[in-house]
């Protein structure tokens, strides 16, 4: 198994992807084709005591940055790390790649040079989120703002392959994030995406509101990318609202700040729980190999664990299954 | 001032209705008209030493509950509390209506009975959250789950009004809800938004991510009913689930029970804050008339909150400035 590793993407790049590297090549004795600016690769690997075993590296001399415009990584940025990184899994090199930069020109590469599988209208991005019970699959969470329900309805057959296959969660349930969870609930979109959910032979449980989700309603909630980008965001600005008030709250007075010793290994357990970053990364869905991104602040763990994701996307055959099981939306541009 | 107010609206009507009335006669000197089954009224009063004084009634035999379609309201349910109370403000016997009855019916029987203000395409529901400054109008927050460019450039200058005139915040701002900060994010919804906010003279701060609106990114949310509706239920959802985590930690042992007394008042502050229903009730904003939706769970306190907030609407004359200020959308069925 060879995953392809651009060590120029996310905040922390090279240092902690290397790091991860190693960890992925040592713990999962996976191979890695690393891309990026071999010179640089060579020169931090050295200086931090990173041994580059089981690794292999193909230059490319750019990088592109969350600034740049995501179509630039056809033109402008064609020689970053990224596209170098999405060309040699199109060609084969590799079976899989992982990312922590740019998720826009992530998205973009991914679909126009590693391309989307005959009959997906659009990939989608997905994100594996911590739910008070298992972590739920929320597809799309920002690939495509503008959708149809058929657009949605592969969304939701991609994200249970995903769930059943890669994360092997067999009983994986379905379900429309809605304002309502009557039938009738919602705008136009959510109307036509029940109707054809309903058919699907998917284990729908119908719609879902946004305040059953982070408790677990569903195993994987499906929404067009604009919706799933903002319950997302809120979810994540909730949680950091809460936690700034109850800092502050532990620091109002020494009782308080006694109080605060006590429960602090309990609220650790409860943030890690709650860090979405642990699970490794979103996968792109939708394209012919598995493409993983990484959170852009990503450590070594969170890499290694991209890495690890990107493994059994592979292992598991998903994008093959996802290629058999779709079904094709009309044709289009 | 006369108030109308739905006495069997709500989970907790008619007493705690009855209740907040009251207060709203000797505190504010309000007068109120009472809509809902006479009898069962005046009895509740007796049996919990409620005073009418300062109060009316106007009998209505029905009430629509919950799980009746929103637009029984106009058919099947014409003679319940809340289309009583509609009509007697239509009618001009009032100066206000608040109702805790379904939000659904009230804004189906507020367009159809109270009528929207010549111009306005679709009335939208606002709602008041906290944040961590000053209290927000969010808006739509669920009555039209399909929007249009020119409804959301509406919701904008009407939540302005609101925000100004009801609550004084002269410094108002507007922020359009989307998936990134930079102008070009977000769908065709968004983009054609974003245009016309641009163009519109109102203090408009751009665009706004899920994720800083609990901080308080802006004084005016702006978004279609679905996405508002989406946003609202996941702050809910994520501080309910968080709320509940914490509970379980402080019960963990001897050592977390001590701490959690310790934090307890602090804590208690904190919820309080975070208490949406204390600001009074969710304006219908767009009809002929101050229309106030208070909370389904409203104690006596919600119910006083949503009169005193109906109160300021009337004086304020926000209705006579939306009339005003809006620009009127094209015409339409």
């Amino acid at each position: 198994m060879r995953i392809i590793l651009d060590a120029f993407g996310g905040d922390n790049a090279p240092l902690e992807v290397l790091r991860g590297a190693q960890t992925a090549v040592e713990k999962d004795g996976l191979s890695i084709l690393l891309t990026g600016r071999e010179e640089e690769i060579r020169r931090v690997a050295a200086e931090n005591g990173i041994s580059l075993d089981g690794m292999e590296i193909a230059d490319a001399p750019d990088v592109i940055s969350m600034n740049d415009e995501p179509r630039s990584i056809l033109k402008a940025h064609k020689d970053c790390s990224m596209a170098e990184g999405l060309r040699r899994l199109a060609a084969g090199e590799g079976d899989a790649f992982v990312s922590a930069g740019s998720t826009g020109a992530l998205l973009m590469g991914a679909t126009f040079i590693v391309k989307r599988i005959k009959g997906i209208s659009r990939p989608a991005l997905g994100s594996l989120l911590p739910s008070d019970k298992a972590p739920y699959l929320l597809v799309d969470c920002g690939a495509n703002a503008d959708c149809r329900p058929e657009m949605l309805l592969q969304f939701a057959q991609m994200g249970h392959i995903y769930m059943t296959h890669v994360l092997g969660r067999s009983d994986a349930t379905i379900g429309l994030l809605n304002i309502g969870t009557e039938e009738h609930k919602g705008g136009s979109l959510q109307l036509e995406t029940f109707a054809l959910l309903k058919e699907s032979g998917l284990p729908f449980i119908g719609n879902v509101e946004a305040r059953d989700v982070p408790a677990g309603a569903a195993d994987v909630i499906v929404t067009d990318g604009f919706t799933g980008n903002v319950l997302l965001k809120a979810m994540e600005g909730t949680v950091s609202m809460l936690m700034h008030n109850l800092k502050a709250i532990f620091k109002t007075n020494l009782l308080t700040k006694l109080a605060a010793a006590m429960v602090l290994p309990h609220m650790k357990g409860l943030k890690s729980r709650l860090d979405a970053s642990k699970y490794g990364g979103a996968p792109v869905i939708g394209v012919q190999k598995p493409v993983i991104k990484a959170h852009g602040n990503a450590d070594a763990a969170v890499i290694y664990g991209a890495l690890h994701q990107a493994a059994t996307f592979v292992e598991t055959g998903a994008v093959d299954a996802i290629r058999a099981a779709v079904t094709p939306a009309k044709e289009e541009e």
